[in-house]
């Protein structure tokens, strides 16, 4: 097992990244050799941000991090873990309302790929209460929110925004 | 009371009907002598299949099954409820996430009837994660949902979907 | 179906029986012909009343109640039911901290027998935080509880507690 | 301190306001010398009543109370307070569903200016489960909403969904 | 209003007083114009420290305070409240789990004093996970304790537990 | 990183072990090179089984698992991890209310030791609700646990509790 490559899928909407998902990113990486991060596409949701913008910012949030790739894919997240080849998904876990839609997502993955599991990772205590959402809504209302994303992701919600 | 008919009603929006909604039929069939399953119509959500299309695979997933019947309603469940002479509501208990939206139903369905009870019966084990918004979500992107639907169920939603 | 008689088990450690429980049983009694209030023994916990003044509490409580009956058992609630031919035990439901362990022990019930289901129902709405651990603590130190309790529970709990 | 005015903010969307925001009002007199109702304007949802038929209900509804204003705002929650001078955002504390969101708020508006303070208040037994959505949702469908909203709302939520 | 003075009671085991307390008395004292900090006495807990040791430790940790007092009661706080004409308590409010069993007092102290009220204050982020009992833990196998308690606390519980 | 050793540290009380435990090493065992079950001595609480018990099936429980480890500890585990150079601890999350105290741990061990941090991984659906107690709890009142422990515990639960 040691000279195998340890592989791992943290995938996410990303909408934008925040500095609490890289935080998961690098701890992950103390746990894995190779990270990819995955923009999982979702026909539903209706996003601020372009598959290209988010693309562009997670590439920039990740750039000093080596073992770490992006990806992108429209597909069941756990086809994706098959077809590169990873058995294990990492998810942050922030607080008790994530917590039930985890385990339902995790449950339904085993079901269609048994040998997958899900790593969950607690962020930093600074990070606990974090969302792509909450970052939205504080910069449309002109809020601080340098202490919560990249810069490039500050200038583009500016853009984007105000 | 031994002699008079024991009718309960299971309200949704079924869209689509799941194993896990079959179950809850089922384990209420032990309790009452009939079951309406009630598709409620709500003018604020957008469902994935019309009204036609999801009382045809609740009729197809009960056909089997005696004692039970299918109705649909806009409504006020609890007038349904009033008009039919029926004082139990069943709703399946899954986790912790639906339990407050649930209790806050109930309370208002007393304050419009005040003989209505809800009964909360837990469904298999198998199907605790189980809800029709993540079969939508897996068919959607193509994934396995032979153990979670009807082949009926499978194929409408093959059909809408992919 | 409609010929047969329709038993429920009420389980519980009853230390002391409040008006929460007794609205429990009073809504069981419009689903079942029979209700069996069980207290259930267990040798871990040090009750603050010995079993015979549960007893007695309980049918004081339950004494205007035709079709509700009282009992005691040591050993697994779920052989109690197999033993009289009950297949549904009743659970009420007040808070989300109630519902793991309620849901923990309905499965491991299932496991012992699979016939047996729980059916949760909601207090009103008045007792909705109510306990026999909050109105111990409240006798305990003198506050009122005659909102709570039935008058002989009242008068037992400030013999034994003031 | 003793002399100086204790203002606090009490936001909102307020669509409608019910009888349980007018119970946190009403607690929120007895610890601020004046209370201001703060309809928070959020460019994302899409309410029933406009900006003005809310503020109107609102303004009906807290008629009868001293020491209570009413404004709008479509920024930061938390600017406006700064703006006004007022250290205190009221927030009323339903259920376990709220908890983790209104943290989230709470810490963010903290980030964005270090003296602010959430202080939460627990409303009156009987309005635990009221919410403006489920108020919405009774009227939509024709149930009662009398004891839920004041006579205004009543006549405009009939006028605007029935 | 503005001419009286308010008071407020802030009512807990404290075994021992962490800065996790202490950063919401400082927070009552933004709100109120006097604090009694409460050691509530319970026959039912076996504390670590007695309470001449809780209230030297309380004593110790508000004594750069001013417009805080410090009591003992052994009976309902609710009526401790009553006798000092206070109608506010404070409750720091850290996690879910906190949060029904803190609304079950609230509710039950109202039924015993109507006029009495519960203020919840979120302690700063990094106190969120801090309780008495995780401290005791830690100091009882030597973990490092000084970020979380005052150097007297610290002294005690080395004496106490190494 | 590639030819270093990755080590967990798998901690708990383990009274007894259950095969939802053993369930958590063997996925651990995917992501890690060597496993250490760390029977974590409390001495606070009075466990059923003695440390040579409990150690005694939880190596029996592990004896066919290549690269698992058995060892105790009576100080913290963050300074048993740290003695040995293992920079994850690794948890079973079943349940909602399992979250927060996790939670609460994980932050005070990475106050005791940065480096440190806990992974969460999920059990087979099938032990979501199972724990040490409630199988300790079935034991004693004579129920069947085959199914939840090693044929070794069983035989010794029965011999301890019947």
């Amino acid at each position: 097992m040691g000279d195998s490559v340890r592989l791992s899928i943290y995938p996410g909407t990303f909408d934008p990244i925040t500095l609490g998902h890289l935080d998961i990113v690098e701890r992950a990486l103390t746990l894995f050799d190779r990270v990819i991060v995955l923009l999982a596409l979702n026909s539903d949701k209706k996003p601020l941000f372009s598959v290209e913008e988010r693309m562009e910012m997670i590439r920039d949030a990740v750039s000093s991090l080596d073992r770490v790739e992006v990806a992108q894919w429209s597909g069941l997240v756990v086809n994706y873990c098959r077809s590169v080849g990873a058995q294990t998904i990492i998810r942050g876990l922030r607080a008790v309302s994530d917590f039930e839609y985890e385990f339902q997502i995790a449950l339904m993955n085993r079901k269609q790929w048994p040998p997958i599991d899900t790593v969950y990772l607690m962020p930093d205590e600074k990070f606990t209460y974090l969302s792509s959402s909450i970052v939205r809504e504080v910069a449309r209302h002109g809020g601080r929110i340098e202490c919560f994303v990249t810069p490039l992701v500050k200038t583009k919600l500016e853009e984007k925004l105000i």
